[in-house]
């Protein structure tokens, strides 16, 4: 098994810190973004719409996507669970996961890709380059503030995201909030239910993969 | 169990696809979008991102997210498998899965939220208002071409999407590229692989749901 990975990119960084949670050392590959090397015609080979992270099976497989990676690693590794216990954990892991994605992630991607420099004509991940929408950096600005607010309502409620305790969806959205830092969004002062759980993630060892 | 659904909408009509598939009959609320149903008090209780599907369970947990709620009814009713038999099939089918969400559901309805008048000022799905954004519609659109290509060269070394059998991640791409049809981007004459499987798709009696 081989994982291509590309510090400091958020989406390969939720594999790190899962496979810390599960004490698992994978043969690693470092990508080097700002070289482009996730577009060099030996990584397409590999995953033709060139994004990290990527794990490499033995059989030549190569699975693409963060959730796609981290339950593989789960079913063969299955302790510590952090995909849930059941069908309705499970259900609720995935869910939060994927809110976290499409309205965390996707949004502070879409603020970062449209407003840095180094993105102007990059502004979506993949083999394609189209060119930055500054309407969007702003878009993706306000989306992600809106997000950090759905995040503390949801935190007021429960302790972790998905359930009572942390899983896959707190390590997705983390990062998220940490991603949201790169573009000048940050937790608020009236957040605490947000800071309490941000804090408690944060001192987990795994948050230093 | 309770299914909000809301035809002709794409993303329950994943959900009623994956239904039909397992040979399930759910109860089932139909949300009129067009008045802003999703949007009432009573729905934003049950999700406050105001999405649809949303499945409520007896406990009155509501499930949001068509992935989260696909896997909840796959543990429920394993037969037919539709997420994958063993590790590596499972992590192909939320790959691929995932993969027509970001690079095809997405793009597709960037562009339709981007352009048609009814959405003017609600350019993302959710509570939260967001002007629309011209260029985006455009964008979207030539990203929705590169997701049918990008499809057509897969299934030119799959019969299906996520393995050589019919699973969930091809009821999510056959409905974006159902939904594609919205922005009039469809299967090119020479996207042979495509067509091949989105018509055995279209033929199986789930595509009527």
């Amino acid at each position: 098994m081989k994982f291509y990975d590309a510090p400091p990119a958020p989406s390969p960084r939720r594999v790190r810190m899962f496979l810390a949670e599960k004490g698992l050392a994978v043969e690693t590959v470092n990508l080097d973004l700002t070289k482009g090397e996730q577009l060099s015609e030996a990584f397409r080979a590999k995953n033709p719409r060139c994004t990290v992270p990527v794990l490499e099976l033995d059989d030549g497989t190569c699975l693409t996507e963060s959730l796609s990676i981290c339950h593989y690693l789960e079913s063969l590794h299955p302790e510590p669970n952090l995909m849930g216990e059941g069908a309705k954990e499970q259900a609720l892991v995935l869910m939060w996961n994927d809110i976290a994605m499409f309205n965390g992630f996707a949004a502070a991607g879409e603020a970062l890709r449209n407003f840095a420099k180094m993105f102007r004509q990059r502004s979506v991940t993949g083999p394609n380059d189209y060119p930055q929408i500054p309407e969007l950096a702003e878009r993706g600005r306000l989306r992600t503030e809106h997000f950090l607010a759905e995040l503390n309502e949801r935190l007021a409620a429960s302790e972790y995201l998905a359930s009572g305790r942390f899983t896959m969806a707190d390590i997705t959205a983390y990062i998220c909030v940490e991603f949201a830092g790169w573009i000048k969004v940050s937790i608020a002062d009236e957040q605490a239910h947000l800071r309490r759980w941000f804090d408690a993630v944060g001192s987990r060892p795994s948050a230093a993969a």
